[in-house]
């Protein structure tokens, strides 16, 4: 069968024109699937096999399951002469997608002894040959050229899943292993946050311009805002303390009836990760255990902690609308992934007094808005139309990506959504007050 | 005990000022809690005392908890030698109060075969009779009304709980028994939805005028819409058969996500309280079963039905924004529980063409609005700020009322909310689209 | 219907011969069956209906299902012609006879509000005047007498249960109302328990006279035994204590691994019902809340404490033939029922110093034998076959019956059984030990 | 450390004395560690991380608990210099000896990607040098030797779980990956099962001779048996096909009632492992799907579906005692593991007709004893007294090993002992009736 297959990839490769030199998005293609394998590579295949929880998935899922997307969208797809790798894999490695068949049950994704890591970067490999050969020189047309656009945006948020799936799975390992050592990660400095005025009124919010955005950021539309302010910063581990020592856990009036809930059924004292040695609170991070440090900005709540926080600290979490319009005046520039801190930096300036200092990178700050569909919203047609709008329900939205996510995949409209409990994301918050 | 009970009671009906007359709220208190009683008046101390499940409460529980509100918040917080009814009523018929204490769980409400429904009933008694002396002609102060008119807001939504709950205990029966007998209800003739248009732009929503409001539809704010059109009636049942008899039980693309694992958690196959009998679906009502007619807006539906419902007939929801603008043209009239129906009627004529019929009464409609605060929101001050902000996450607004609503207490900012797979409530839909 | 029910039943009294004078077996069933009604005298309406756990039924439901028992084993198999009191009730109120059909399912026992506890004295009234005529002077065929003596001893085990699970019910409410106020019991003196010596070798056990047992207890077969010692007295709450006391419930080498699970997952430290207030032990009776008496036999442990407790006395539980062969040697006198203490009574001595004593009345015994088939064991034949024969595994035999048993149900032979973490029978132990 | 650890086993060494030849029991030990090893030739370090369910644990974790056992109970308690491989190890793979002091939680097995496969193989080299000098030719004291001979018996059923466990990894598989390819086993030719009369009377069973037994086996003790008669072979997967046509499953009159609840819960409609193919049954086999053949031994039922089938049959489940007294007629031979069949082979003849045929090996066989102490049983002393007596309820006994039993391991009086839902266990029946 191999041999039939690599007859059938070289009709393939004809088809789609044989050229040496790739196409920009080729390239880009190349640099992306390549920091998935580096992202892996500390990682031994028994790391990458194991599933510690429904809402994670094995590293080597991910590492298939974006390679199965690009056979599925694009090769199978494109080409009906394209022969899988693997017949099995067209139902192993879908995630969601009711339309392209059944799927193997999400909690049983960590059952999956083989096919073994091994197998996986062959068929990695497979893959990105074909594709290779139809990302070169010559041109592709337009509707391939966004399904792989949306191919490598899809990789790039597998990364981020990689790193705080494998973060928790390490985690629950009485051995506490890094997955990297380089504690302590920079020399940390206090700020002070200050408030940032915003004036309210008629706003447009949404992706407007010419580059990539996902459906759930279209249309572009308007708001109507009240004035508010928003924090310069965001809110650190020094400021979660005091919440913490103020009986901030055991307090129900500062929180929502279902995050009362969440805590006395999770029996949680603070921020996921964090455990008390000797004393002091320590975290869990991916360099191992370390000491909690006061100045950088705080991550691993869940937006009903987020939410309690800022009612304690007589403020609270703004809307996507307020982040968006007040996120927009920063570049979207920081602490991302390529700096290979893999945690939250230190507090830092702004370049500019009005604009939110660290509002892109560091952590995923949570809203006040649940994840719902922009007026007009229309999902895209197809199979990966299953991509975002089903998810619109019982979620919150997340802004301004984090120290797990690719600096190439971030923008200011850029809608990232988890349930209200969820706490193994890169997650914190910005405090925000009406005016 | 009881003695030195009635003397402190003197000494109540004193302080307040001992009149014959009742004031207009005094008026209102006494018909509001009357109306509790006739409610359960066709059920036995035994229906009263059943609990269906943790989301339903026991009628008795109900009767008693209305109760206790009108004790705690008014006769013991302003009447320091209120001696209480029964010292551990405080604990077993305080619902979510954290401020006021601890409290009995709420599965566990249906455990509870003492008190009696006739000591509940003394209860009830007994405080109004304080009441009553509170209430007189005399003057009352200003905060002291407030509690008070809030007291009999709660109860009249207690009053919809009384009867859905009981609905739901009933029909678990295999017997089958009904609360009332009165079908069939009214003669049933087709009425054809049609498209009313609203135009787009800056909108006021939430309370603004004199009358009571729960704080959760303040403040009255902006909000920037989208040219919209809302259909003139509700879903009706026809509507949805031909919903089920296009599988829409069975196809996943209709759904969100969550909504499908609901459908497939609960081998959902049609609305709550759907059977089958010889072939034709009938469903459970508060008068036995009963054959399911076309003409009639459904209800029994969560939100994830009404949302699958509206994208497979090409339709949205709409927001509580777009719903709250489009009913505020129609008065608050309809079917509401003093008709007696207890049951969604047929369609019917609205007033003008250009207003929603049946927006009001019938049944609630699902909005695709969480539930949230409104910009610059502010709880109560006190344990009564516990009434609504804290629930605010994980749930949907529903607006209208249904048959199971007393008539005055709705209005077109009331937001009713419950999460997205309730079913038990009198729930239905209205279909919206893009202009 | 009612009407021709009447002339059926005139038909069928009959059919049997219409006598005046009741026969021995006819005065036996009156009596019993007036002792159900009896026991929930002290019971609203209100308390016959709920239901606390799965294990536990509804009292109505108990004089309602022991009713079912006549009306389908004797009426309805007997006499063609017989209407039944209600159709659907041969449904509702079967146990777990899988060949009469279809049952509700038990965990929704406490959801049937109606029948109400007033239609279910009507069903027994109907069934016992049928069974009155059935049972007057003239000669009953064999078959049918043995049916009828199997319905009557049925009825009997169910009174047991209407007392250990109205108990449960009561005890979960906060009020901790009595079932009856009789207490202090009696007075309580100290008793030292010893060792009687029995010898071994082969013996017989089972049932093998001519009066009424079931089948579980045939045939009577030999076993072979090794010389062992049982005490004198069962075990008392003062032994309990000191057991307690010594960290019992916080050391695991004292457990089997299942009971220690089960003390972790339950959070136990005490037998079941045992609170302390201000700093005494209490526990709830049927007399409401009462201190812990130090020379009355333990009550409400499982299995597991029993074994637990056994292991730290240095001693063990006795196998069923252990305990058979030692207690054949009394009589099967003690506190049942019938005395209404509804509580296990203080230790006393036996008629002969050889004898154990309390081998009846007061605490079921725990034994160290799993309820199994006896050697050559033939359940009895059609319906009633299910009554014991397939409840055969993962339980664990008990002997002797309590002060909830009547008197009369009672014999050395007669073998309960429960699974080992049920705690709400009145159950407890007597240690044994090898000689 | 590591050289720290080095002098330290110079010093161990020294102090058990040098020697180049090993005793009878090292041999032993040697051989036996060598097949655990043996047995997880085949499967990749993935393959060895995955638990599949709470019951098994991953074949890295057995290869670990069985050195760990060897570096608890005898280099650490024997020698006081002795430096722990790793000091985590010791709570790691602690199975179920709260005497050792905390361990990993069960569940949690399979979360730990760390150790890797390849320190636990460095793990067990470590113990096996320390291990070997202790075990040279110079003689060893009593009771280190009667703890060296528990491990390697131990080890030996690890060896027997490492493939069961791993069977039911592969089982979950899609792709359903064989251990090893060996299909066909055999050439399978019909046997005709009859029956063996066996006559009543007292009997002695247990362990009396002089070789290694567990303490559950002992003491030898006197039971009185009634006439029986034995099967002379297993029950075979033809014998089982005609129960499941016959509606075995789907009728409750011939389940005992936990059994049927099972079924139901479960949803069992054939063995474990069972799929139809093209409407043939096919059954998951340690060398992939394979078609059920008629002439093997049943295997993968549980309690509940062994005992279903026994009284489908007219027949019934022989005691443990009725077992060992008939298979004590036989030679301890027959298919284990070392034959490499790795599933039960066909039905055979008996060495002599009075004597059941397959008694040992291919399928552990059900008896309806439950698990239960010999009358005078004493857990060994120590730790290792944890071994067995704690398991001893609600679990029943099976007998004579099974096709992934190492043939050294098993004897008559061996009691092997699982829940009465077990299936991942090579377990299969016998049957007998009385006489």
């Amino acid at each position: 069968m191999k041999e039939r297959n690599r007859q059938k990839s070289a009709r393939i490769a004809a088809s789609a024109g044989v050229a040496r030199s790739l196409s920009a998005i080729g390239r880009r293609f190349v640099s992306v699937r390549a920091v998935s394998r580096a992202l892996a590579a500390p990682l031994s295949a028994e790391d990458c096999a194991l599933q510690s929880m429904s809402d994670a998935s094995p590293v080597k899922w991910h590492l298939a399951h974006t390679t199965w997307f690009f056979e599925t969208f694009v090769l199978a797809a494109r080409f009906p002469e394209y022969a899988p790798f693997h017949p099995a894999f067209r139902m192993l490695f879908n995630s969601y997608y009711n339309a392209v068949g059944e799927r193997h049950p999400r909690p049983r994704r960590g059952m999956l002894s083989r096919p073994s890591l091994e197998d996986i970067v062959s068929y990695r490999d497979h893959v990105d040959r074909q594709m290779a050969q139809l990302l070169d020189g010559a041109g592709l047309d337009e509707p391939t050229a966004r399904i792989v656009e949306l191919g490598i945006q899809h990789e790039q948020q597998h990364q981020e899943l990689i790193l705080t799936d494998v973060k928790h799975l390490l985690s629950l390992n009485p051995l506490k292993p890094a997955y990297q050592k380089h504690w302590p990660l920079t020399q940390v400095r206090s700020r002070n946050a200050s408030w940032i005025p915003v004036p309210g009124g008629r706003h447009d919010i949404g992706h407007g311009g010419p580059g990539f955005c996902f459906d759930n950021e279209t249309p572009r539309h308007s708001v109507w805002l009240q004035d508010f302010e928003i924090a310069s910063h965001p809110v650190n581990h020094g400021d979660f303390l005091a919440f913490i020592d103020d009986g901030g856990y055991r307090r129900p009036e500062l929180w929502l009836s279902a995050g009362w809930d969440a805590v006395c059924a999770g029996g949680w004292q603070a921020p996921l990760y964090w455990e008390r040695i000797a004393g002091e609170w320590h975290t869990f991070t991916l360099h191992g255990m370390a000491p909690v440090e006061d100045h950088t900005p705080i991550c691993h709540v869940s937006f009903f902690e987020a939410e309690a926080f800022a009612r304690w600290a007589g403020a609270r979490l703004p809307t996507e609308a307020e982040w968006e319009i007040a996120a927009s005046k920063a570049p979207a520039l920081g602490n991302f992934v390529e700096s290979g801190a893999l945690h939250p930096l230190a507090l830092r300036d702004a370049p500019t007094p009005q604009a939110p200092a660290q509002a892109f990178g560091d952590v995923w700050e949570w809203t006040r808005s649940d994840y719902a569909p922009y007026p007009g919203f229309r999902p895209a047609e197809g199979a990966v139309g299953e991509y975002n709008g089903k998810f619109m329900s019982n979620q919150y939205v997340l802004r301004g990506g984090s120290c797990a996510t690719p600096a190439s995949h971030i923008r200011a409209s850029y809608r990232n959504f988890f349930p209200a409990d969820a706490r193994w994301q890169f997650s914190g918050l910005r405090l925000t007050r009406d005016a």
